[in-house]
């Protein structure tokens, strides 16, 4: 069946015009309304107005347009049955074919300072929706049906098809338009119960928005199915946020290698979130060697073969099979020292030419570039049985007037230097953190741990299994010492300054522990537990 | 303003007949369509078709019902504004003041294992939820505005309200329903989406369906607000999952203690999921001790009490302030045992008289009951930077026939028992993980670390800080050994024993390290990562 019809009002007027034109031309008659009809008619095509098609005014200015059987009976016929033809034509019912409808995201609406609740419900669409939906829902057979056009980047495809098909669209084309639409009008009445469950009304009846709603929809969009999961014996799929600020992971393009597995787009993350809280004018280059999770080198360098030396001497052993970040350019100097190691996934923002050229030899390896950037606002999830943990995402940096001193001997202006490095890495590593730090590089990453004593001579031990000396080093924890035996088995490794939250009801024995072995210690007011 | 009409047309039918008798007493004029109208009528109650009052027949087979101004302008009218009642009653028009309608679930339709493409296409619902939109839309003021009612649960309340406010409902009611109503179509479309973006058709035109959706609609209700989120400048909440299964800690009913953190629920669900891994079979009782997200003791008994003195003395340094949760019903010499330590949160299927009796001394710990279940086939969510990970749970679970003994030696009856536990024990351990056990307890768990070597190590050092006795221990590795520097540390140790996944390419060397030692070794075949 030809489309002979196009019903189309849009709040998205994106290439709308020309659509319509390119519809005129192939003979299919428009219908309109508001907007779009004036639009359209002032472009000099011809228009018949929906309150004209139906033979009803439009009326409660503007709230009841198109909710009328000539025209929901025009798009739910069912082309394949001809009693259904019959009984429209009976009521001089016409088909409308093409339904062109896009819906004003209520995101927007509500964004707008000076929204009120009224101007929120009042810009909810009551109609748009509904033909919407009905379009889809009838989008047929092999035999015919409605296509449903909620998106303009849609618009060249359909002229396309329409011109090489007799005007004519596929079943195909019709099926995926109204998956695509449906996805549309759950997402827009998403939104509406997101920020409506999200109000709170006091007593005086002030509404104020709280940042939880009661009932909360969550969307995303599909990048990639995964080979497996976490294990082999799970299946998987990697989803981006829609509309994801650049940044995130989520952001990344792979220039070169095998597919990602989900491991790696979990480790990815950590080293590329942890290389990001690195900015330039702390060194030239900052980079991050991640497995199983956490950070296993962290360093800063003049360059960024200096920055990869570095943070690859922490823990060699580790390192083997890890997922490398850089926050700068990756030159040839510093592609070649990676490629020395057994490595699973390289991110960076870009790469030189030529160092792109000498990872080509190694195709398996993953190289990616993400965009810089720390997008804002977003919260962090976390599963567990039968429900889901939401939170904001753990923003907080520390300045230096953040910083309060707390011994006798106040640090020097390298341990202060190294403490600021240590303290930021300690974020990026799961708690109970302690990580040893010294010249821009951690020494020893105690990671995981279920008591912070325990992560204080683990990084100790694999200081000593690398070959480095931890005297001189300072030392980050990411949360208080309960007792003073974490402290202890810091300043007896040779540690000369902490820096730490502080706020532990102990908090006088451990500052007296450390007066006592000459350690200079900080409290940052505030913990990066990470778990 | 007093409800005059109701429109009432419900795919849920319970309680529909009752609550239209009400409205009927209290002179609401009955609007209703299909099956709900039979259903009144035939109880007596007096009912008018919408066909008969749009004056429009009902057509398409029902697809085009409601969809009218007659319908449409009765619902959509502002009672504040006297220009749109002037229209509507110039129309001939009739307010419409209760909609009464709910959508038959998309999910339960799709689930019947005869359902089609075309079956399930054919159950989307157009006019119901326009008018479910409509009405929440025109919710109104204080002056007057459509009641949406979508939940059975609410009838009562709403018949209670009309009786006792002279027929009318207040903005709160009506606010609150809308809020509902959106919520309602927002997760019926979303269910829509994410059954069709799952549809693959292949080149022969069979549609099949993929486990994950193009477009990924989740959805989640509000529990409660949470303090703060993992770290104090955090903010959070917990949801669950509407419809949750029973066994996960979302299930989780609080009999004392003050409220549950951020940290608490996290904590919670991993030593929940960690206990209800041991069956009634394999003991008396299982008792799980977990601090920062890792379990820090994990023992059999042949009572409660047993089980977690054997678990507390893992390492008692962590279970300092740590979660304990019991696979049994707790009694009064286990509550008095757990009570002596500092711990935040117990909990256990459900307790005796006298053990909440003595826990109530202790009004800081958190008692909470979760009834046993093991829901099966729930998704796992990983959040990254600007998007999602989502796989399926890791659900494998080990029997005896999996193993295959790879070492000259074959474990004793006993050796094979405490590795089946390990086993179990290690898959809740954060990656890598390395757990050394003996007649039922942990003895050592390394967590958490970025190589093997070290999780070894770490296990080994906390058994003897435990002053707990190696030698005669087995072990299990959750993943396979990338070298033998791994077993070698174990087989110092004392280990006679050692269960693990085999596959790595150095298996050969791995086995032959094991023979040296006299150590009897199974590979499992799978693997249990968990970051």
């Amino acid at each position: 069946m030809n489309v002979t019809q196009a019903l189309i009002s849009v709040s998205d007027k994106r290439g709308a015009l020309e659509f319509a034109r390119e519809l005129a031309g192939l003979g299919v008659k428009l219908l309109s309304t508001g907007g779009t009809a004036t639009l359209l008619r002032e472009a000099g095509l011809e228009v018949t107005d929906v309150s004209e098609h139906t033979g009803f005014p439009e009326m409660l200015d503007g709230r009841v347009k198109t909710l009328h059987p000539k025209v929901h009976g025009g798009i739910l016929a069912r082309r394949d049955l001809a009693e259904h033809m019959q009984t429209i034509a009976a009521h001089d019912i016409s088909r409308i074919d093409l339904v062109v409808v896009n819906l004003y995201p209520f995101q927007a609406t509500v964004a707008r300072p000076d929204c009120t609740l009224e101007d929120a419900i009042e810009n909810i669409d009551i109609g748009g929706p509904t033909m919407v939906r009905a379009a889809a829902k009838n989008h047929g057979d092999e035999a015919g049906g409605v296509g449903i056009v909620t998106d303009p980047d849609d618009y060249a495809g359909i002229i396309a098809e329409l011109k090489a098909n007799a005007g004519k669209l596929s079943y195909k084309t019709r099926f995926a338009l109204a998956v695509k639409a449906f996805t549309h009008t759950a997402r827009y009445d998403s939104a509406i119960s997101n920020h409506l469950t999200a109000l709170v009304t006091n007593d005086a009846g002030d509404v104020s928005r709280q940042t939880y709603p009661e009932r909360f929809q969550l969307a995303f969009d599909k990048v990639q199915n995964l080979r497996y999961g976490e294990n082999p014996h799970q299946s998987a799929a990697f989803y981006k946020e829609p509309n994801a600020a650049e940044g995130g992971i989520a952001s990344y393009t792979q220039l070169q290698g095998k597919e990602l597995s989900y491991n790696n787009i979990a480790d990815a993350d950590a080293a590329w979130e942890c290389v990001k809280a690195f900015d330039r004018d702390t060194a030239n280059a900052a980079c991050v060697i991640v497995k199983h999770a956490n950070p296993c080198g962290v360093a800063l360098g003049t360059s960024p073969l200096e920055a990869y030396k570095k943070a690859f001497s922490t823990d060699p052993t580790s390192a083997f099979g890890g997922i490398i970040a850089f926050n700068v350019e990756v030159d040839r100097a510093a592609a070649e020292a990676v490629s020395a190691q057994f490595l699973e996934v390289l991110i960076a923002p870009s790469y030189t030419a030529d160092a792109l050229e000498l990872l080509r030899a190694k195709q398996n390896v993953r190289v990616l570039t993400c965009p810089l950037g720390q997008p804002a606002g977003a919260f962090d999830y976390k599963r567990v049985g039968g429900g889901l943990l939401v939170q904001s995402a753990d923003e907080a940096r520390i300045q230096l007037v953040d910083l309060k001193v707390v011994t006798k001997r106040a640090p020097t202006e390298t341990e202060m230097r190294d403490m600021l490095f240590a303290w930021r890495v300690a974020k990026y590593v799961k708690s109970n953190a302690i990580v040893y730090c010294k010249d821009g590089m951690t020494i020893g990453v105690g990671a995981g741990q279920m008591s912070r004593v325990d992560s204080a001579r683990i990084a100790k031990i694999k200081a000593e299994n690398a070959g480095l000396s931890i005297p001189g080093c300072v030392v980050a924890s990411d949360a208080f010492f309960p007792f003073r035996d974490g402290l202890d088995v810091l300043a007896q490794a040779g540690a000369t300054a902490v820096i730490q939250p502080g706020g532990s009801m102990r908090d006088a024995e451990v500052i007296a522990a450390a007066d006592e072995q000459n350690i200079a210690m900080v409290f940052t007011g505030f913990r990066h537990f990470r778990h």
